[in-house]
């Protein structure tokens, strides 16, 4: 992807160094495409909070992508944010999210929804992805106004443990939603891995059809910082930008978040940068499977969850930075390894080897 | 200013323009030095949400500039994300803040204070400035738990009208507080511009021996965006960052925030972009009293606020971009000119040359 | 009223007392009727949660009295409760209530309103009635998403003062209200006083017509406990049972509010105890008009605002029960006299009395 | 009234009537002794907002009774409301309640605490009761601040499965909570039936000593509402009455409360409610013992959950009135049986009559 660098720019290249970098897909700075344009386009004087001309370009990609002339686009900065927002926009006092245990809006925003004022009901799921027996008994468990009203439905793509929606899946989901009067919300921070990963058969127009609300997200594809809230559905789309200011994530320099998704959805860098994540992905893949080691989930897309020796774990995190998910019962823990738009394929072959070395010498 | 500006940066110079821009202070880019060191150190790899090295570095420069080496300091992207954020951390549901009818908190956050569960108790000011006696007033005024508890005094400086606190205002202002258990909280969006005015008696260490609570801007003075905030109060500190990831305050890749606070902070920028603005400023006040208008407030900041009849308003608009704040019943309006650290002395003079146009054109 | 008393109850006469109790209308027990059939209806089994035969009777009397067959009535046990539940089911986040600085919701009630998240934009009024031009004015100061969205206006009948609405006043603020897509809400704490003073010319019809949302106060209209919040607009009846559930307002033997409601409606009581209130009111009120005292605003209902010297209430208070609403500058203080169903005729006269004796004493 | 009542026990006979009652504990009115005290007070004036004598003598009794003199007392007039205050009372933003998943601030009140802003992290148990291993568990999963800080241990004692704490239980629990820095919290809703029950061996005064706030029910224990929050732990004792008013929590005429608490309090009759509940539930679970039918959770208090196959539900609802917790898959019925302080021994032998004769049916 380094061909793709204009002339001008920094070197995207990383320092040599000795540590491999697994630990997340936010751990390195902008895409030097993104980061040419930002610094191309500093001088020109804007409207603020996102009225300004590069927002309304970057909306019209979007809508573009997405085939849909009357979405709604809104560019909020981070994930947690989004999330919150769009919570707050849908739902009622009395009216709750369902999401499985390992739903983002379950566990990793510090009750951000419940703060809104809002229960997520969650239900259990073995691999993070969301099925419509678990809505089922959401909503055979709230049937009056002693519980919660289940309204919107979160999922995202990729989910939590790197697993993925087909196009059925989704349309299952979303014919369920519809019948039952729920908004289906789709949290898309790692849509770019998803859409370009080899399982996948879901367009962006796809999932714009079948959702009422969703989100690109940029900082895990390549961005500095932004993730950009799609509304289809035409009750969700007055006050958004209330519900946003409210909240705290009405960005004053807005451009910077449209210039951003300029350059990810023209030219398909967006789909480019997943696909990068992705590939460099499969050579950890394979390496691990090489090594006869099991994961905890299946995952075709930028997270990979072996289920490792403690002491192997210890060992490879002398020289890799990754994070130990569980630490399991027998010995082992699920750990995640996580490419990013800079993982160097170098750095992947090194933690194979690197593996390999370990998983002879345990057995030795 | 612009000598300042490595010659490897990107020209700051606007491209000419008819226009001239005193619309607002975050409608530029970003200062060029500061920039440059986001591009220069892109390549670098960080740990995420804030507890980078260039958050710990920025972290250290404000504790050494306020002499507060206990400071807490927190950096989060916006105004209204900050402003929110100290009030869900300082405070209790049923205790209150008190803010002027002014102040950015009581009407210009779209309710975020009261979205997180809070009054803001509202007290008249003629110029924005918070005073002793509109706090007792609140005081007298809330006795019981049939009212609510005012804990948290909000001031900002600047204020939304230009003008500012001295450094003896402030400490009457913060012994009041102290002696009645209040917290003492500074909105510092405009800092910047307050410390560099020729009004100013305080320093950043001032700010911080006076207030429990302040924050410094960095979006109104070149940064991208990025707020500090910086806590001396230890009651404070306790849990700051739950409060500050639950409301979607923690930026993902956090390292962008602290590098656009250690240029600020180094070499005193901070303070060359607050005076770069006053001085723009200046020019426009002196043109101002020249042609014998008045000011709605007495300002020597970067804002300035001349009343002009509405004809003046309508022709001026036509080559510069600037606010109606109020239009008055005598056929008048409140004009707001706004200095950024991209605002051009020429394009100052050509404002300047303009109204004196404008004026003499309506006395003949 | 003693006469409207049947024979079984206990004598609704209180003990002889030195003192005279003008101190609130919710200090005394509850209307003999009224608790009379609390007792008769005491073994009877029922539904809980409001869903019972008494609930649903007392919901019809509504309907009837209101000429309202499509109205939803909810009953709930006080007054702040009930506001709070009402802003809660009407508005979204962003959306604020407007309410003269006066208003319940903007003092009394411990930022019970911003707890649920919303703003209540305070507008000034001499007297505690709400103007078009007020509402006027907060639409203007409430322009864009970065200001609150004012949505619902708040009145309350009688008001804080005493005052009250005539029906033309209503109607120019319900035409205003619709005009503006705005909500008009009623809190009728005191509706008993103010639909039985002489100043009246206001049905629970044309209040019924006029709002979207109402309530009719029991507590101070000689019930224990209950509001019985009236819903005409369509818009607003879903879900209000999850709302008050949400908000702690579900009695579990919610037929117990059924009871004093249908005492209340049946046969007129609830008018009754308004007038009386009121007359007994109108006795202190020409004594003190007799004294030539003057009122800090006119009231022709139960509660009473005289301004007296502070040596002169110093020698009241030895012997009655009476607010201190403000002391004033000049050495007197506005004082509260409010009268309940249980306030006796003679407990009046014992206060004029008192009264002119005072006022001849610190003449000579 | 008072001569109607025998000497143990005021008589609670029902109307006869043809259906038997077991819904609920709250589906009858008021224990005579206690609405006969309401009446005989009903002349007396009082200060509002539980500030009078009645509410103050109550609260004494409150702490003799557990044995904390320096004790705060607050008297709520409902479940759902006590619990939300005491979280919002107890807790910051970003604090959370461990319950299990079916403690009653889980699911049976509408999200009310999620509503105040909190989450309410669900641990499994089979039996409703809450053990050290799931808090532990709670605490392993939340470990940073993207996840939310449990801070307040919720338990109900009964619990909603009718089972009970012994004291060793709630020592353990209580003395994990202070090591761990979190509050712990009971729900007493039903504690006069628990407190009553043969498996018991608390007093009040052991709950006081072991938890830093809980409440003590009267509305499932004979009265015709009311909870006494009793409030141990200094840190939690300031401003409560703020947190009251705020939500909707401040009855009125509060001596309506203190009223009922010292009839309950005075005299045992509290302890005797729940010994009346246990015993008569306990009729009903030899029947259906001698029916050889099984328990879904064992229960020695005032609620009994049979499994029963669904031809028997159906048929014993013809003349009882009772609950279906569950539909089973295997064609049976999860059913709850409630007593309260009126259920008469001679229903509960109807309803084990009856038993009897469709179980010989379904055999034959």
């Amino acid at each position: 992807m380094a061909t793709t660098t204009p002339p001008s720019m920094t070197s995207p290249t990383p320092p040599p160094s000795v540590r491999g970098n697994f630990a997340s897909d936010y751990s390195s700075g902008v895409h030097p495409a993104i980061l040419d344009a930002m610094v191309r386009e500093n001088t020109a004087r804007h409207v603020g909070y996102g009225l300004d001309t590069r927002c309304e370009n970057a909306a019209q990609l979007v809508r573009q992508a997405t085939q849909q002339p009357n979405a709604d686009v809104h560019f909020l900065v981070g994930g947690t944010q989004t999330n919150l927002v769009a919570c707050a926009l849908a739902l009622r006092p009395w009216e709750a999210v369902i999401a499985t245990q390992l739903g983002h809006v379950s566990t990793f925003e510090c009750g951000a929804i419940e703060a809104t004022g809002h229960k997520v009901f969650v239900v259990q799921s073995p691999d993070g992805k969301m099925r419509i027996p678990y809505i089922e008994r959401a909503l055979r468990e709230n049937v009056s106004e002693h519980m919660v009203l289940p309204r919107l439905v979160y999922v995202s793509n990729t989910t939590e443990t790197g697993t993925q929606y087909t196009k059925s899946e989704l349309e299952e989901l979303s014919a369920f939603c519809r019948a039952h009067g729920m908004y289906f919300f789709l949290d898309g921070a790692r849509l770019a891995s998803a859409l370009s990963s080899p399982l996948n058969d879901l367009s962006l127009a796809d999932i714009a059809a079948l959702t009422d609300m969703f989100y690109i997200g940029a900082t895990k594809a390549g961005g500095m910082f932004g993730e950009a809230l799609v509304i289809m559905n035409d009750a969700l789309k007055p006050n958004a930008r209330y519900c946003i200011k409210q909240r705290g994530g009405l960005l004053a320099k807005g451009w910077m978040l449209g210039i951003q998704f300029e350059v990810l959805l023209r030219d398909n860098l967006f789909f480019e940068i997943g696909a990068h994540e992705n590939k460099m992905a499969s050579i950890l893949k394979a390496g691990v499977e090489e090594c006869g080691i099991t994961f905890a989930w299946p995952s075709a897309s930028n997270q990979q969850f072996p289920i490792l020796p403690n002491a192997m774990v210890t060992e490879l995190a002398k020289d890799f930075d990754f994070s130990i998910i569980e630490a399991l019962d027998d010995g082992t823990s699920i750990v995640r390894l996580c490419t990013s738009w800079a993982t160097q394929e170098d750095e992947c072959h090194r933690f194979v080897a690197a593996l390999k070395r370990v998983v002879s010498s345990a057995v030795a």
